[in-house]
């Protein structure tokens, strides 16, 4: 039970967040952040993207002096794996709505030479100090409510064979229409929707929206493909700061071509606005 | 006449369209270009956001081993000015079938110190080489055939006052369902459609693609806005070499909201293929 009085500070919950715990980062010098790739946001081996770019995001917004990430793009260069990681940021521009930086991952090779794993290139504002106007005629996505939707617990066999740590950290729940794939039966679509929540109930922030558009299972699941889609560039522009309480995040895939696919991802939050909108490029499975 | 025998190289007639002409670098040393920025290329004082690009496009292509952009994702930091201009590459990873770099494009203050205009992040690979599977749920846009549609030379008293020299380089013509603005009467919709082609005939490269993402009205002019929409961001996805003739581009506007705005633009070309994806952040005009 709590021991808190009136003066003391307010339990600060997102700093206790398996998120933002394992988004931190620790200026090493001016522009130099240390950081260390959790196992905890890994599908079979590999590290979700969505995930590395919040951690990206988060040191870039430490670094620039607007705090949130307006639009920033990604490329995805060698596999990430859990473990020790370095930041390093520069600062492009300065301006007075807008500034614009860039920020490498780095990991370490056996002969401890750095290898780059991403590099990013961003625009940062104040969601904050954005006025209020709304004029759109994107409307939410089709998606069934929450408690009709599918979570991890409710699949006895995952279909994805090996870990999946990251099915732990989430709280996503699938549209029916949508998990077609996990049962054998892919509704031949490049759509996946899902509700999103991050599962210690850590409320969404511009952050996390990083992080939810690219959480899903991937679309090429519904079009019956097996393989993975590895990322090559994925760009996402934050719209507005996000209500709290459930997102919900739709994934349309149109042209599979050339061995390439893109991902176009929308989030809204519970207040029914259009806070993120994002698409990637990425490899086609090879099955 | 020509004079050319069966031994002569064949005309190179991109090399002297305006296009080829205007988005020209010369290697100054290695990973830097010397560029001079067109005239021919602006809209009242503005140089074209997707000419810039395709110059960038033009440098990281000759810098980088892999010769066509895959995704490409221009940040916009300054406003550039007709005039002379230095482009600046780095190489960021070089693999088997993507390599990735960014390019920096510079112009001079008064006193000669350089100032950054746009920065550019980007992964390059090889069209030619990618396979021919298609599998899209993607529809090309509605547009009315191309005799139906309207060009600059259609309209006798130009909406936007002011020099508009890139109307002479471009062979646009608007489909009627999105000249509204043109009349004082926009539609209300985000939506900007258009058959595109350069006007000196020249034909659509993956280059030129950069160029006709960004080069149609603003799709704020259609929702009854007549100001500025400068980009802040601008990625586009090149997924296939386009087949000679006209291309098809439609823009849409979803999101007017906290005073930016997204523009989603596709490129079909004549084979009815979608060529190009492209998404841009920018500021919604002030009035």
């Amino acid at each position: 039970m709590s021991t808190s009085t009136e003066t003391s500070p307010a339990p600060r919950t997102e700093a206790r967040s398996e998120f933002d715990r394992d988004t931190a980062v620790t200026l090493r010098e001016p522009g130099v952040y240390d950081a260390e790739l959790s196992a905890g946001w890994t599908i079979i081996h590999a590290v979700n993207g969505g995930y590395l770019l919040a951690l990206l995001g988060r040191a870039l917004g430490e670094h620039l002096p607007h705090p949130d990430p307006f639009t920033i793009s990604a490329h995805y260069l060698t596999p990430s794996v859990p473990g020790p990681a370095v930041i390093r940021t520069e600062t492009v521009r300065t301006g007075r709505t807008l500034s614009t930086g860039t920020a490498s991952l780095y990991q370490y090779a056996e002969d401890g030479t750095e290898v780059e794993r991403i590099r990013v290139l961003a625009s940062y504002g104040d969601l904050g100090a954005l006025p209020d106007d709304v004029r759109t005629s994107a409307t939410p996505p089709a998606l069934a409510p929450i408690e009709q939707c599918f979570s991890a617990a409710d699949n006895p066999a995952p279909a994805i064979p090996g870990s999946s740590a990251i099915a732990d950290r989430l709280d996503l729940r699938l549209d029916p229409a949508c998990v077609g794939w996990a049962l054998g039966a892919p509704s031949g679509k490049g759509e996946m929707r899902a509700w999103f929540g991050l599962a210690d109930g850590r409320e969404p922030d511009a952050l996390s929206l990083l992080l939810a558009v690219d959480a899903l299972p991937p679309t090429s699941f519904e079009l019956g493909l097996k393989g993975w889609t590895p990322t090559v560039e994925l760009t996402t522009h934050v719209r507005c700061r996000p209500a709290p309480g459930p997102l919900r995040v739709a994934i349309t895939t149109r042209n599979l071509a050339g061995g390439f696919l893109e991902e176009d991802a929308e989030v809204w939050d519970s207040a029914g606005r259009l806070v993120a909108q994002s698409r990637q490029l990425a490899r086609a499975p090879r099955d």
